[in-house]
């Protein structure tokens, strides 16, 4: 097994770091692995703001459901998808690009986009010996992110990555069975082999859980996903991304 | 620098492989590191579809546009976003879990899972003296896809990612510069900032084209990039993905 193998293997998400601050160089090698990713037809639609003011990193704690990690870290990040600049293009250009960016095949190239180039940072900054937290709860409100950064039309903030030394080893979750989640030459479909191994699964987690708590919590994953899953949740979304002009047509 | 972010930095699109396949091994050990990203709120809302049929293949290279390097590989693998398996989980635990996982908010989720997997699975390819290649290109046609690799609803092949032993060495391709892509507290909303970083990267642009092409190219980026936005594609995309149960509300 090579370095960046064990780096990958290695991953579990950081929710306690260090008060040491990433240097200048740092925060720069990590955008420039992120910018390094893949990106759709070279369209490149994201763009990556990182928050340093106090004052704004504790309004995003309130606004991702008061984790302390969002404030406390030695870097935060906020990941956009962004076609907002494709749009100035359109005009430097003077090409009408809208109908384009508007679309929903634009809005996942966006999407895709923003993540390739996060999860390179992610490992980048692993790779470092430092911890990262994708924090998805900035999507709570993202109407108040938004004024918050500024962030104007056709761009939305995807979620945060905090990133730090870590102060608090954490445990590696155990994935799904590989078997479910890699199919050859078609989807598997037959119901009962997804659920025998979504079975087996279950006793993973539960053995999991039950070792970390000392026997107290014994959820199993399916358990834990349809309790999480009945609860519709971030029910705005369709709206925010709709009026930031995105995903219309 | 470190091997990992060595190996990051260093990425390039491969579009030509020997013909040499990866090992059952090399292909466990890409899926397992694609599992490792993170993924929101552990909800593993992702699949991935290893193509070794043949004749799967050649029609890919027809979806794709004929890209030959669909077919000539070492492995193709296409990720998928995936809230299938929550539906089943849905009927396993006896939940309402359908109008969750009809929202734009789990759509989203399920693209950012499923591009943090394979980015993972970018990385640790390269690692291993692998190259790779993004196949957006499998978009084109998505009902056909679907049909070829058997997908049920809830399910979208996002990308194609060809992967394989490089039979020609390709150049990296610079990025926007650092401080376009990267802002401090809040976005860079001054258009006349932003458009003299394009300017600038134009300049970066056109240069490599030149000395790639011997001065038979010299496109810029926004040009390029204008001419693709000018010409909207996969316009059926909206009506496929809500066809297929996912950004409903």
């Amino acid at each position: 097994m090579n370095k960046v193998i064990e780096t990958i293997l290695n991953h579990r998400s950081v929710r306690k770091f260090t008060n040491e601050q990433l240097t200048e160089e740092q925060i720069h090698t990590i955008v420039a692995c992120a910018q390094a990713a893949s990106t759709s037809s070279f369209v490149q639609a994201y763009s990556i703001i990182g928050v340093t003011d106090q004052e704004i990193k504790k309004q995003l704690v309130e606004i991702s459901g008061g984790q302390a990690y969002v404030e406390e870290n030695g870097h935060f990040f906020i990941f956009c998808a962004d076609l907002y600049r494709h749009e100035l293009i359109g005009k430097m250009e003077n090409r009408n690009v809208i109908p384009t960016i508007e679309s929903t095949e634009k809005f996942m190239v966006a999407l895709i986009d923003a993540a390739l180039a996060a999860q390179n940072a992610a490992i980048a900054a692993e790779s470092m010996g430092l911890g990262i937290c994708y924090i998805g709860g900035i999507r709570n409100y993202l109407e108040e992110v938004s004024k918050l950064l500024k962030i104007p039309k056709r761009v939305i903030p995807l979620f945060g990555m905090s990133v730090g030394y870590p102060a608090k080893e954490t445990a590696k979750k155990p994935r799904l069975p590989l078997e479910h989640i890699y199919h050859t030459n078609e989807y598997e479909r037959d119901i009962k082999v997804s659920e025998s191994q979504l079975q087996e699964y279950n006793q993973t987690i539960s053995v999991y859980y039950k070792e970390r708590t000392n026997g107290k919590r014994s959820d199993t994953w399916t358990g834990q996903i349809a309790n999480m899953l009945e609860k519709s949740t971030r029910t705005y979304m369709k709206e925010y991304v709709e009026k930031q002009k995105m995903n219309l047509r």
